[in-house]
This record gives C-alpha cells, sequence and structure tokens, in this order.
C-alpha cells in the first residue's frame, strides 16, 4: 500500500474533528462530512493546523460580530497538508503534492471576484466562520484554485503560518512602500509580528514596533533591523521623529485595532506617508481628519488578502521570511482541547501555537 | 504713457488696501507696502480678488485654528491681475501678461518642497493667514514659479476662481478614477462645487451630490450629469446603491467637514473605491476601520493643492470646465467691506462673490 | 403574442448568417447554430453591429497574424440586441432588456482571469476570430458576466460602438492622466477617434491629434477641444511643443502602429509622461530607450479591455461621450456583404459603418 | 589642531587631482580650483571615490555622446568624505560629519525640478561629465541639500558604493514590486549587481540573473536568493518559465543595454509584469509591441535616480544591503592612474574599484 493510499486509508478511517459545540464547550469527537470531490476540487489530507485568535474567540465568546456559532462547528483554518485525490479537471496539483490552502471560497461570478477583488465578494465561504466548517479534522475538499503547492523547503509547520503571513504582505502591498523606507508596526501581537516580517522582507530597512508589554517587543526585536517603543512609557511620535531626523515614518501599520491609538495615528506620520489600518478595532474609532491633510496620509484598509499566498511561500521559500521564532508550541491532535485552553488563557511569550495531525511530513 | 505705465502709476498712486484691523473690523485704507523685487519675481497689478469662506472667517472670528489676527492683515487670496514688472531672471513672464496667482509660497529648501509636495512645507507663507497679508490691494511682488499666463480666452473673473477650483482639481487629481466611475460629492458649498466640477472634467460620468439645502441642490445639478440626495429627507447609502445596481459609487469626496457624513462614510462606497477627504472638520471625526476594511477602501486626504494651477488653467481655456455660474455677484473695490458684510450673512443662493479693483481687463 | 415571444419566432425563423466562407467570399446565408442555454447564460437577438477593421481583414486576408479562417466563420463582434431568454442562474437581467455585449469570453479559472486581467487569458474565445464565430447572425448566447443592460437614452447604435470604444477608454484608464493634461492621438482612424473621445471624456483639457490625412482630421477636430497635425507637413514634437511652452504632453497615444511614429514616440512627451501602445504595428519597432529615459517615460500596452463595457455604458448614458458623429453609415443585414465590399475599398470619410438586424428599437 | 582644522589644512596644502587631460591621457596633478562656499552650501574633505564605467568611457573614448571632453577634467563622481566647514545658512550638517554625496545639482528654479523630477532637469550639473569636474581631489564645495550624513555603521567605503547603488534602487522603486515576486535582472555588470541587491532588498524572493560571463553569474549567485542563466547556452524566457510554472517573471530589469536582450525582452515577463530599462544601449533597439501588449507590460525607464541617497543609507545601515562583496579592489589615490589603466583593461572578476584618497576614516 503506497503512501497516498494509506493516507486515504487513514483519514477514511478516522473521522475525528475538533468541534465547537457551543461557546466554551469543545470536544474532539467523530464528525462525519460527506464532502463530494468536483472536476477543480482537490483531497486533502490535513498536516498542520495552526490556532488563531479568531478560533479561540470563538470558543471562549461564541462569535464573532455577526457570527454566531447556532449550530456546532469545526474550528481552525490555517493548514497545510497533502494531497491525496484530485478531481477530473485539476491541472496544477496531483496526489502526494503538500499543499497549504487558502481558507475563503469565494463565488466565482460576483462582481467583486471578476474584478480580483475576491476577499471582498460578501457570499465568500471561509473555513471556520459560521457556519462554514473548518479544517481541524483528517480531510477537506478545496478548490485547486485556493489550494497551493509547497516547494521541498517549506515545512508543513511553516506552511501553516502562510495564512497569517499572508494578511501582513497583503497589508505590506497594498502600502507600496519603497525600498529603504522606515515603517512603524502598532502592536505585536501575531499580526504585528507578522506585519514586522512582511515590512522588513518587503524593503523597509527598519520597523519601529510599539506595544505595551516588554515581551511580546522583545520578541518583535529579534526579528531584524527592528527596533521597540513601548508606549505605556514612551511617547510614540517623539521616538519615531527621533529616529527619523524629525520627518516621521514612511508606512504606518495598526495592526493592535486600538482607538487609542488611532486618535493620534498620524502623528508619527512623514508628509505624504501611509497609514494601514490591519487591526480590527471592535467600534468606530476617533479620527483626525486635519492631521491626516497636513500630510496629505494615503490610508489604506485591508481585509483578509487576495493572491498573495503564492508570494508568501516565495518568500518563505527563498529565505526572505523566516517564520520558525514564531512558532512557540506544537501540540498532537489528540491535545487539540488542551491547546485551545491554553491559548485562552492568554499565555506569556506564545506567538502561535499549532496542532499537528499527527501525519509523516 | 503706454498701458503698463499707467497700471504702474495707477497702482502707485493707490495705496488702499482692504485691511482686517481686528475681529470685527475691516477698513479699505491706505496701506503701504514696500515690496522689493527679486530676480525671481514679478510685480503684478491686482484686477480680481474671490472673497473665500476662510476670508469671512477671519473677519467674523478673527482667527482659524492656531492662525490668529494679531495685527491688521490685509485679506483676499483668490486672485488674478496683470504683471507690470519682471525681476531680473524672469523668463516666462512679461509685463503685460494677463496672470492668476498661486496664494502660497514655500520655503524652497525644505525637504517637502524638494519631494515636490510643496504645499506640506510647514513654512509655507500663503496669503491672508496671519501674519501674511492678502491681496485686496492694488498690487503684490509675487514669484514667477507661481504665477501663471493666462490664455485670452480666460477672463480675469474666471482666473479668479482658479484657486478654489484647484481644491477640487487636487482631490480629483488624488481619487486618480477611472473614465465613466460615478462620483458623490457629499456637501455643496462652494468647495463641494468645484469639486462636482473637477469629478464631471476629471471623467465622472456622473456625480451625485449630498446636502441638506435644496438651493444649493438646485445650484448642483445645473452643472452637468448630477443628480442630488437631500440627506436631511433621504438616505445617501441608499440612494446611491439605486442608481449603481447596489454596487455603491467609485468615488466618494467629503466636501462638508460633517461629523456626521464621515460617520457613514464608506457606506455609500463600492467594494475596492476612494474616499477623498476634501473638507475640513473641526474636530476629530468618529470612523468607521471596520466598514472600510470590508471594501478595503482607500482614503486620501488633499490640503490644498499642489502643481495643479496650469492644468487648471487649461481647463478653463478649453472649456472642460465652466466656473461662471458659481460667480454669482461682483463688487468694486470701493464696496469690499459691503461685500464682505454680505458674505458674512450667509446670503442664500451666492456661491462665489468677487470684487474687481476697477482695472480694465 | 408579446413582444419577446416575436424576438423569439422571429430569430428562430431565421437562420441567415454573414459567413465568410474563405479570403475574399462573403456570403448571406442559412448557417443553424444550436447554442443550448447555460445557467448562467442569456440568449440575445442581435440588433446592431459594426463592421471593425478586423472583420474587413479577415474578409479581405483570410486571416489576421496566426489567427487563420481554414472554416467557414461568421463575422462582426460589435454588438447590441435584446435578451430573449435567461438561464436558470442568471439574476442581473432578463427577458426584454436592450444590452450590449463583450465580444470576449475567458476561463473563468485561467489565473490571469482570476487577478481581473480576463483580457490577458490566453484561453479567451473572442467572437469573429477562428475558429469563435461572431454574430452578424439573428442570435447568439453569450455569459450574463459579459452581457450589459442598457439605459434607455442609450441606442441601439450607440451600444453597438461600445465595443471600440473601450479600446480608448481602457487606454484612457490605464494611462491615469490628471484631470487637465494635454494629450497627443497619433493616428486619426476609428481607434484614434475613440481614444479622442475618451481622452477628453477623461479629463485631458486638449487633445492633439496626429495623422496624415486631412479628412480624418477634419473629423478630429469636431469631436471637442482637438487640434490636428498633419505630420506629412508639420513636424508633431515641434507643434506639441509650441502648444506646451516647450514642456511637452502629459499622455501620447500611439494608435496607428505606425513604426516611424513610434521611432520618435517619445520626442513629443513631457518629462515624467505616459506613452500608451494602442495601435498594434505589424512588427518590432525601432524604439529610443535613451530618449525614454532622459524623461523617465512610463510606457503601457493595452489589449484589447477589462471591465470598461460598464463604465463606456456610463458615458454614453450621460452624455459624457458623444459617438453618434463617428457613425458615418447604416447598411440593413441584407445589405451586409455590399457593405463590406464598401468597407474593404477605404471609403474616404467614413468612420463607423453598421449593420442593422431589422429589430425595432 | 584638531581633527577638522587638519582636515583643512592637509586639502588646502594639497591641491592635486586627477585629471583627464584628453582622451587616453590622464594626470595627478595640482589643479587649483577656487570654490566659494554659499550660505547653503558644504565643503568636504574626499576620502573614497568609486570608479564608473563612465569615468573609464571618458578616459578610453574621451566623451559619451553628446558630452565630449574639450577641456582638462577632473573625474569621479561616486563619493564619500568629511565635513570641513558649513554655509551660514546650513542646518542639517555640522563639521566633522561623515556624509556621501549625490553627484548631479539641478536648477532649483526649473519646472521639473519644482515636481519632484530633479534628474529630469536639463540644466543638471553632474560631476565628472563634461563641462563639469568630478570630485577625485582634496575637497569639494557642495550643496547641503545633496550631501547626506552617514550612520557610524556605514564605512566611507560602502558610501561611496551610494551612488551606484542608488541606480538599482531607483529602478526598484519604480518597479513597485509586490513583496515575494520574481525579478529577472538582465546583466551581471556593476549596475546589474546593485540591481539585484536593490531587488532583493526591495521585496523581491528570488532573482534571476542573466549574462554571457560565468565569472560574473558566479559573483551574481553569491548575493542573496539568485539563480542564473548563461544566456550563450540557454534559453532566458524557458528558464524562467520553468522557475515560475510557465507565468513568468513579475519584474525584469535590463542592465546591459543589450539590443539583443530588448528583442525578446518580454518573453519571460508575466502577464501585467513589469520591464524597467536601467542599461542605455548606444542606439534604438528593437522593440516588439504585439508581444508586449499580450501582456500589457509597463514599462518604465529611469534616468539616473530622485530622492534615493536617504533610503540607500538606510539600508547599508540596517544591513538589509550589503555592499561589501561587490568592493573588490581598493587604490591609494597616488595609484590612480594605474587604477584607471587596470579599470580600462575590463580585468576579469572586478566589480566595483575605490580609490581612497588617504583620509582616515
Amino acid at each position: 500500500m503506497d503512501h497516498i493510499e494509506s493516507l486515504k486509508t487513514s483519514t477514511a478511517g478516522d473521522q475525528r474533528a475538533l468541534v465547537l459545540e457551543a461557546k466554551d464547550r469543545l470536544t474532539l469527537r467523530d464528525f462525519a462530512m460527506d464532502e463530494p470531490l468536483g472536476p477543480h476540487d482537490v483531497r486533502i489530507a490535513i498536516h498542520t493546523v495552526g490556532i488563531c485568535g479568531s478560533d479561540v474567540h470563538y470558543y471562549t465568546h461564541g462569535g464573532i460580530g455577526p457570527f454566531i456559532v447556532n449550530e456546532p462547528m469545526i474550528l481552525g483554518h490555517e493548514a497545510s497538508g497533502i494531497v491525496t485525490e484530485i478531481g477530473s479537471a485539476v491541472s496544477t496539483l496531483e496526489a502526494g503534492d503538500r499543499v497549504c490552502m487558502e481558507p475563503g471560497i469565494p463565488d466565482p461570478n460576483s462582481r467583486a471576484t471578476r474584478l480580483g477583488l475576491y476577499n471582498l465578494d460578501p457570499a465568500v465561504q471561509f473555513w471556520a466562520t459560521p457556519p462554514v466548517h473548518g479544517v481541524l479534522r483528517p480531510s477537506v475538499v478545496h478548490p485547486e484554485a485556493f489550494t497551493f503547492k509547497l516547494p521541498d523547503t517549506v515545512s508543513f509547520a511553516a506552511a501553516a503560518m502562510v495564512e497569517p503571513l499572508a494578511v501582513g504582505v497583503h497589508a505590506v502591498t497594498k502600502a507600496r512602500a519603497a525600498p529603504g523606507n522606515v515603517a512603524v508596526v502598532v502592536g505585536a501581537g501575531p499580526i504585528g509580528l507578522v506585519t514586522v516580517l512582511a515590512a522588513l522582507a518587503g524593503g523597509c530597512a527598519h520597523v519601529i514596533v510599539s506595544d505595551i508589554d516588554d515581551t511580546k517587543l522583545e520578541i518583535a526585536r529579534k526579528l531584524g533591523s527592528v527596533s521597540t517603543v513601548n508606549v505605556a512609557r514612551e511617547d510614540l511620535a517623539e521616538a519615531v521623529k527621533a529616529r527619523t531626523e524629525g520627518w516621521g515614518a514612511d508606512v504606518i501599520y495598526e495592526c493592535a485595532g486600538s482607538e487609542r491609538a488611532i486618535a493620534s495615528i498620524f502623528e508619527p506620520l512623514c508628509p505624504g506617508g501611509v497609514v494601514v489600518f490591519v487591526g480590527i478595532p471592535l467600534k468606530p474609532a476617533s479620527y483626525d481628519v486635519s492631521a491626516a491633510m497636513l500630510k496629505e496620509a494615503r490610508v489604506e484598509h485591508v481585509f483578509r488578502y487576495a493572491h498573495v499566498f503564492p508570494r508568501c511561500i516565495a518568500m518563505l521559500a527563498s529565505g526572505s521570511v523566516d517564520v520558525s521564532s514564531l512558532i512557540t508550541r506544537t501540540f498532537l491532535f489528540e491535545e487539540s482541547v488542551k491547546a485551545f485552553e491554553i491559548a485562552a488563557s492568554a499565555p506569556k511569550g506564545e506567538v502561535k501555537m499549532q496542532i499537528t495531525m499527527g501525519l509523516d511530513g
């Protein structure tokens, strides 16, 4: 029995999934899913799944904004795996290919999708967003167009980081910074850190990271040409101006969703600079239009990502981005419930926790 | 005695200027100014000056934000005139040329100016912004680089509209809309109306203008392919969606500085659309970051204009913009104080009032 | 029997099409096509079809580059019509809708299509490009996504001009010119003229058109703020510099595919200006890299158009573009062969000739 | 006597310069230059000067295009040094500052300069371009605005590389590539190699370098995520497609000025990709407009650089660019003539040769 046959068997035999039954109630249990394979689809044995803040939020709150968990839902959307079966029209993938997957599937006929803005299609089906199941389960059927082959040099663990990394890379793509620019990243959580990596890989000569948590800032400083500002003790605008001869930063990435940060977000910016909103504030924020005008700021807003996965994989393959230091802990699938309990406790020093399904890599 | 000599004499003989002595106190009186002519300067006999809302605001409030009228200051910054004398290094202008002038003079050595962003230079000297005098006076000395020759087909009255028109054209330049786009202009005051003209001339197929004043909306409807929404009675987002098959407008120009409008500014916008902030709100506004994200809105902010005057003049010359319907009343220089009193009363139906200095055109 | 039923009957009863049997041999004859209606398709009764230079070239040469007419092929790809039947998943159109159609259908799964660059998909099926049939026939089945509803104010004749107009509008969209710019259009053939219209509607204050045919230049001058240069007698660069104070034009649209024009295309350009190649030269052209460098020219190349039809229709509806003066002659379907014979004779003074299928408009 | 006094003395005492007397005739001799210090100028003791291909070309050919060496001219324009004296209006520099200098001084009043396009000003005065002297001499007076302070971590040798590096960084800035893109660099000479460094630092995940010289390609491969194609043996387009799943490269930098490369430059490009012309071909090249159209290529042309030096210095300081491996040989000022003789012999394996003036660093 060859490798793929064994994968098919093992995944066929095991139907267990990590199911969020309801708020605060996670079980690892059999959860049968009958997924037919369309002509443009592939079937993938899941290898590694990262735990995202949104997964944890569904667990601890039972919903995010308008998305409420009314039925049991499988969690997980940051995933890599191995193709086990391909649809009749699939041409770029074959069984045995190591892959990672983009978790949102848009309506191919929507106006936004046809424009290339598929992430803005309101009909997008996104893993682990109610009522769509996630992928903490043995296998999934997914469109070829959103499944990306991995070079040998990219591990399954790194590949499961492509999804969060894509958020940072998309933000940097929108910023269109020039090589040698100075960037500020507000917030040193997981999204802030991948944005730091993306900004450095995308051409910034230096990134100034702000947060109120020294542990997080210490992690940020290890990512490259990074300096940090603890805004509990220091003024960000002053610190940025001190480092830029008074001119200000070329790009500011707001990754904290912090209303307080947004209120003065244009202060550290240079004339003609760019602000990218990456973090999602819980409610409308106070925004200083006049301050933005004096600098003729351009402000970009990102929603997930589009057309970014292949570039992320190329960056991991070439070494221009190294995510390994962000993967701070790995659990077996059997330990999934425990992993989420730990994640929900906001453990100091953890950045990205991942779950491995037990396949050979 | 030829025409220029007569201009020199007439302006030399008359030193009267419209002086804002202090808040609420305007006088038309002799006000001697000794302005040496530098090698790159020209001397201009003023012909027509438009009354701007900011002039009126200095008159009625004695200041705008940090700019306080502590000393008597001549008002007026929307101006056209005739060159009477040129500096030794001037090559593009000569005495007798009909011209209009850009009212802000930046420091040529500032970093912003060298980047071409001269409007963002904090050291810019701007007419009728304390402590810099305006041009409601017989003549002014001005740099050649900010003085623009008029074609014969552009009247002095139209030329004195270039300054406010430039605000609209700069906003449209920043928007980088595609030909055939649909735009929304929020606010049908003078800046809103020049933005409507600029948007139409800049390629928009249709502009939807919102305001709460039916008189202003009626003026807007006469400017071209324009429809209007009175937001006291109708919902702007609904109206825009009804006109765009539910897709939304490609560009929204906020020209009212209205905090209420800003709070829901992304609702009428299409996915991937652009919002340009043109109107200056008095204080920070509530801004819906999440709504902007769902559409990946690009937001641009404009501060006055840069490199726009030559294009405005070309548009007036070709007829692609016609500002004549916006000039609703013209006063003689002798009537200046009365003109400002009327302007300060917010007269219904007036858009732009101008003062003519009595030169032959 | 209502209108749509009558359309279905008339088109069902009449199977005649204009068939290019082989080079130089056109017949109007029965040509049965069995076109099933897919869920995302609509069936359209053809109303008006414009004659394009490419149609004529297939007629007179039997092919264009790699595209050879090996089998009888129906001509025509600039078309408007009336929807007679809709597929089960169609939501934006209904029977009776007046429409125009984009003639190229890409593979929705290609990488280019997913990026929004569907015109660059090598697998695109384009009407009247061998082996794909055109639409000089009673009816056609077409995807909803490439069929656009017309406002009442846009005639079928104007709607059949959307296809060539789209080429000009796409070129202007790529140029991203600023409002008030000066453009040059090289070549006053049909594509040059729609580019003039698009450039003016898209914000140019003035367009300088060059050609060697005074008749064509006379037509161009009637389109708006246009001046002309007969390059058989005058130097284009000199003429442009004379009109732009020596600075040069902001945008140059090369619509002639002329190797001679391309050889000196950067001469009339301003520093930092844009050249858009719209006309297709028969073979590689001599290109002055050094001259382009001295101005840091940006050069754009267009291939047909993408995402442009809705904007063209909006421009026709608003009156910002008026194509009526370009439609110089209309034939009945019965006269199709004669119409092509006339078109092939390169008749002086004709711009666009159209064929009407005899439906009520 | 302090350090600066000693610098002043040493440079005052030594008036020797490397003078190109005429074609093929270089002498190191006294060459008095009386350079007054304007209020916005600084005086700089030269420390290190790189030898550029253009310097060598003037030496071996007596001119480049329209620039003919009619009078003795000092060579050298890639320079770093130490400020010894500042003008009365200088505010950002002081004596003792380690600096590098931008060698072109534009007319501050030209239209191009005011737009921020100062490199396109035809009146620019550029070091070692007849009749302007270069800086292989003890000291030079230069405008503050084009003199840039070095961080301690950037050596004088690296700083003298900023000028050639700026060409590459400017090209990458124009390309506006997205992070993770794949680039091709045609030509592995000094400009090709700095473009490789800039492309990698600017966000490209991988660069494919082509040349016909294996020695040069070997140097290129050491610069990072680089693969190479010897086009004497392999087809570039094939090699690029093999590495990009048939899609093509996102950006192609033509750095060879090779007419043969230009003839097929669009073949390795992806749909919607960008070509940047960096190398200057000696005469107009054959250019395949049709091929560019099928991909809707954007083509950018660069002329030197503008606003790039500060970003280059930031990149050197942060380590995102390391030029040290490109500096293959260093000569003392006394050996200047010999250094040029060697440079003129096109020595195998040399990339950048520099001359050090003998100051302490």
